[in-house]
């Protein structure tokens, strides 16, 4: 059976944050989109994932009309508490460089996404499968599933995105290129629990048994961490255990500071890694996102490189597909993997300095290191400009 | 046969520039010492070391009288230039913080001390051998030796001051302790050559091939290094053999640069390591210097180090033995670690941002990391601060 074959400009492979705000910015320029997901739209919704907005990000999304439930819901924190025994450090991003980030679910992200890409009567494909990709090198390139009815399709754009994270079908359709990855030793125990958070701020803590982080999703939700063996069971803990190791790790009784625990809603165990793709473009197939690159989540920066990253690719998709420019999309790979490795940089340097490798030697320089980020003004700054965020484009 | 006893009221084991300055330190505040060596005087003053000072190590040696021939003959630099491939950037210590870095070799540093010393009329014992340390958690310890003459002598003194290296017998005097070390993966191959610099201020260059360094100990001695394999035999190079590889990796024809060669005077193989003893002191005992700690040659902080251990030290011990206080003798070892951790990672960080580790996701990271910290005044103020010297007490 043939497929039964539609058209498009830009086919969007992916319908998590980076293909959805993808769509939105084509439309933005008047480019059509058709949006193409493996999963259901509850299923991509209900992901929990990163919470952390840089300053840009937030900017763009304000910028294209997104922002309206963000200032409103959204918590503007002016910096983060870096903590190790005995001591807590404020790290004020706002007075050092005058930018903040905030506090804002990748779950409310998508949720806006959707709703507004409802609105605007986007085109979008959920539960498919047999994703594959054609003609990339041609200038009709197009993509082939079987729809959630089992009809094979065939949709034909001037240019494919893909958005479909580090496991989709696009990344794999670059011929060669090449990649990096580095796998750490260690993984994060994440919680949610209902419980107002214990701190106005985020806590990033150093500590003895592994690193601890207290972040949080709202005024009654908590978000925190533990440094864990990589393979730990999530359900070989117990509630207890978790609360009483967060407790001992991020400083519970000093200075009268108190970790209140609370119903725990969710435990899961990330692995982390850092994994980063070159090209992030090939003939006209372009990568953003998770598809391009992974970054661990200290630092949180994998929601902001997808933004950064279709910040770039959208007036590059609609030069090209618009125009037939195509030299912002010649120069999308190079552009967008300047900032991707500053920030998988960035992301390798907070991880190696927060958690705990087992190496004595380590452990001094971790010491070293903090106590010069938290003393030295440029240490400070350098890593609020890191982490509130840097351009789009560096 | 008994050993002809002595008394100073500290005796001072080593006769490096961390022995001598502080025997030169005490005399300012009225304290008499006796500086032990087991080398000979031309042996100690011939050892090719290091050759940059840190504005506080300038400063202080001023500061004491010991700054004329530095004045005149040092070549005060504003930064340093760091490159990696196709761009070299200068980064401007002067601009940025306000101080400088002084290239004054350390043959130069302790001949001046030997000449104040002379002067002085300082008392000091060369070519002594099997130095014991006793009774150091009396306020009557002592150091054994037999002279260059073969007799048996015994130096008693108020405290010691263990300025011996890492291969002497001080830090081997004190019981327990930590120590914690790193050895690096690579060699530095070093060169002398009577040739005039082929630049104003150092270059420290990353290549794939490898780092190498220009630098120079005199407007006709140029000082150069090549990072090899450990074990390397600095024979085994020719000398157009190892031009060829400076040209290479320092960018010889990059925008017109060109590395001029000359005779090359000395070759050597230097290992790399970090190695830190903890605490830095023993009832009377005190190590300062490479006794205690050793940093890789990257960023220049050995000598400095020294310099800076003993600026802490002498005030402590002029107080301990001259009125009996021993509150600054009894924090000289947590105050002098601060520093020592600082500028241990500070020279960790250098080390392992310019070297070939030969894995290819380091590689990207470096790169990553020289492009920020070449471009953000955060990341080159931090350099800046921490290579152009901290205060002595952090």
């Amino acid at each position: 059976m043939n497929p039964a074959t539609t058209r498009t400009q830009v086919a969007i492979v992916g319908a998590g944050p980076a293909g959805l705000l993808l769509s939105h910015l084509l439309a933005a320029r008047g480019i059509d989109s058709v949006v193409l997901e493996t999963r259901s739209q509850e299923y991509v919704g209900a992901r929990i994932r990163a919470g952390i907005l840089e300053q840009s990000s937030v900017d763009l999304l304000t910028e294209v009309g997104l922002g309206e439930r963000l200032a409103r819901e959204g918590d503007q924190h002016r910096g983060i508490y870096l903590q190790f025994p005995h001591e807590r450090h404020h790290i004020d991003f706002q007075s050092l460089i005058g930018r903040s980030v905030y506090v804002y679910g990748q779950t409310e992200v998508q949720k806006d996404l959707v709703e507004a890409r409802t609105a605007a009567g986007q085109q979008w494909v959920y539960e498919i499968s047999d994703v594959a990709l054609h003609d990339l090198d041609t200038d009709r390139p197009s993509v082939t599933y079987v729809d959630a009815d089992g009809a094979p399709q065939r949709l034909e754009a001037d240019a494919i995105a893909g958005c479909d994270g580090s496991f989709g079908p696009s990344r794999a359709a670059i011929p060669g290129g090449t990649t990096w990855e580095r796998t750490y030793p260690y993984s994060w125990f994440g919680i949610l629990a209902d419980v107002a958070p214990s701190t106005d701020e985020l806590i990033y803590a150093w500590h003895p048994h592994g690193f601890a982080l207290h972040s949080m999703r709202s005024e009654t939700v908590s978000r925190l961490y533990l440094q864990v063996e990589p393979g730990t069971d999530p359900d070989s803990w117990s509630d207890d255990r978790i609360w009483d190791e967060l407790a001992t790790r991020l400083g519970h009784g000093q200075d009268g500071w108190e970790l209140e625990p609370g119903p725990i809603t969710d435990k899961s165990v990330l692995p982390m890694r850092s994994y980063v793709h070159a090209p992030m473009s090939h003939g006209r197939l372009f990568l953003a996102g998770d598809a391009a690159h992974i970054v661990p989540p200290t630092g949180a920066k994998g929601l902001n490189l997808a933004i950064a990253d279709v910040a770039l690719l959208a007036p590059a998709l609609a030069e090209l597909v618009g125009t037939g420019d195509a030299r912002l999309a010649d120069a999308y790979s190079d552009t967008a993997l300047r900032r991707v490795w500053r920030c998988t940089h960035f992301s390798w340097w907070m991880t190696t300095m927060l958690h705990h490798s087992g190496d004595a030697f380590d452990e001094q320089l971790q010491l070293s290191q903090l106590r010069w980020v938290t003393s030295s003004e440029a240490g400070a700054t350098g890593l609020a400009e890191n982490y509130a965020g840097l351009p789009f484009e560096i």
